[in-house]
């Protein structure tokens, strides 16, 4: 039997992702759930961020971004970017995360995160609690490990993780 | 070394659901992929269809979509809903699955799928090649054996899938 249990959003899994954003001066690092695919061709990502957080303002000065893609040994990080402020920490000091320079746009990528999407903002829709920003993919970065000889990327070489309710779960294949 | 893979949109793990949709003679059901949540409040959750597919057509003409969390079980249907098109089936007879009614929209939920989120859309953004649908979430219907007595839901006891490059992945919380 089906009950009613109101209206939370309640899509899960999610993905999980460290986007890395700067305004030239400061970086900072957010770990978001909201995050998503949302166009072939053009190639764009989407992610939602509160208009309250310190990389709202990063992004709103930049227009851009960028996707990293964490794996299982750096939960912690993953933890510590989801949970504290760049307006406080120095998300890249604290968790000893490495700059690593994009191919095509000036936000610093993640060196240990394997796949890096450079971004850049296309739009901003204002949802309420969060704005989505609609970003197109300019160029995605991999580490030469985990591409395979056509140019696609390997992703079971990388112990992909996704997000459900203050979870992290890991991957298996199934089918 | 990281190296360049070109454009194309590369973030993984997605999430997979199950979107049901009609206009009010015609049910239908597609697999996406390219589906998330995308703000708080109001309860937001946004889907990527190309103009092409029946079911944008059908969204189009209802402004709803009913969002059902796919399992294990269902892997066939998954499949099924996600390669053929509504044009030539009737997908709910092919796969066996069940139509439900929902608490507050008139499209069909899945009786199968433990989770049925029903949405209204608010936006629809022409991207390119995709339209993005926002959907405000209206009501989340689940299988009374799968809430907590708070009124969350334990996905914990749904066997939830993640999509990758073709592939459905199982996920084990590992943190």
């Amino acid at each position: 039997m089906k009950k009613s249990v109101g209206k939370p959003e309640r899509l899960y899994p999610n993905p999980i992702v460290l986007a890395s954003c700067s305004d030239g001066i400061n970086d900072n690092i957010i770990t978001l759930a909201w995050a998503g695919t949302v166009c072939s061709n053009p190639p764009m990502i989407s992610i939602s961020i509160r208009p309250s957080r310190y990389s709202h303002k990063l992004i709103m000065s930049s227009k851009e971004f960028v996707i990293n893609i964490p794996n299982k040994k750096i939960l912690a990080a993953c933890d510590f970017c989801g949970t504290k402020s760049g307006r406080d920490f120095d998300k890249f000091k604290e968790t000893n995360l490495t700059r690593e320079k994009g191919l095509v746009i000036k936000t610093p990528m993640i060196k240990e995160c394997e796949v890096n999407i450079e971004c850049r903002v296309k739009d901003i829709i204002h949802l309420g609690t969060h704005d989505l920003f609609i970003g197109e993919v300019l160029n995605v970065n991999a580490d030469e490990k985990i591409i395979y000889s056509d140019g696609d990327i390997d992703y079971e070489k990388i112990e992909v993780l996704s997000y459900l309710m203050g979870h992290y779960l890991g991957n298996k294949i199934i089918k």
